[in-house]
């Protein structure tokens, strides 16, 4: 039986979800211990929402499941990694593939990627 | 000029390390400010150590700082992601090139990687 740190974090522990295919680091959420059981037990990414204070199984809304292909865990127990398949093909629910759509140049953001999905169509706002 | 929602991490941000060639997770910390400040400044990876309770530049003890290539913050400016040449080949203080040398497997923990160094020996305990 694999126990996390939990008390670390305060109850909630980091969790990068990375494609399981090509690497690329998609977000990190926050587990709680029901979110992590959930996640071993249906092997679909579950985390915990800070902001709405529940269970969040990550595509409940936008049908963007993450299929679970690896779970790791780091040498303090208390980091989670997660290899994931991305259905829908976008983590971030702004429509990007991956959260990280900006890196840092001469100390201004600038936008790498190009979005998959409208939000607005997908979130119907 | 990139602006940050420290205030959302009660002034710590995750920050995520990859290598930056194979695109492997090494390691998950934090930064404050003025780590987020000091690796822009210097290009090196600087965290702040909850644990020690201040700065730190990781690799100042066993010279295997990290060469950050890019820097990337997430959707809502609230997680960093490092893509880094880790210096010595090894992030994991027990040894390892990535912390996540563990997988979750029926449950149970599995070492999956070889340890690149004796952290005795690097560490001088």
């Amino acid at each position: 039986m694999v126990e996390l740190d939990f008390d670390k974090g305060g109850g909630l522990l980091p969790a990068i979800a990375q494609d399981a295919e090509t690497g690329e680091v998609l977000m990190l959420a926050y587990m709680n211990r029901a979110a992590w059981e959930n996640t071993i037990k249906t092997g679909v990414a579950t985390y915990y929402s800070r902001s709405r204070d529940k269970l969040w199984v990550k595509g409940e809304t936008s049908g963007h499941t993450q299929q679970v292909r690896e779970l790791r865990f780091d040498c303090d127990a208390d980091t989670i990694l997660l290899k994931v398949v991305q259905l829908g093909g976008a983590a971030c629910h702004k429509g990007y593939k991956s959260c990280f759509y900006r890196k840092v140049e001469n100390n201004e953001a600038v936008i790498t990627d190009e979005p998959i999905f409208d939000p607005d169509e997908v979130y119907k706002k």
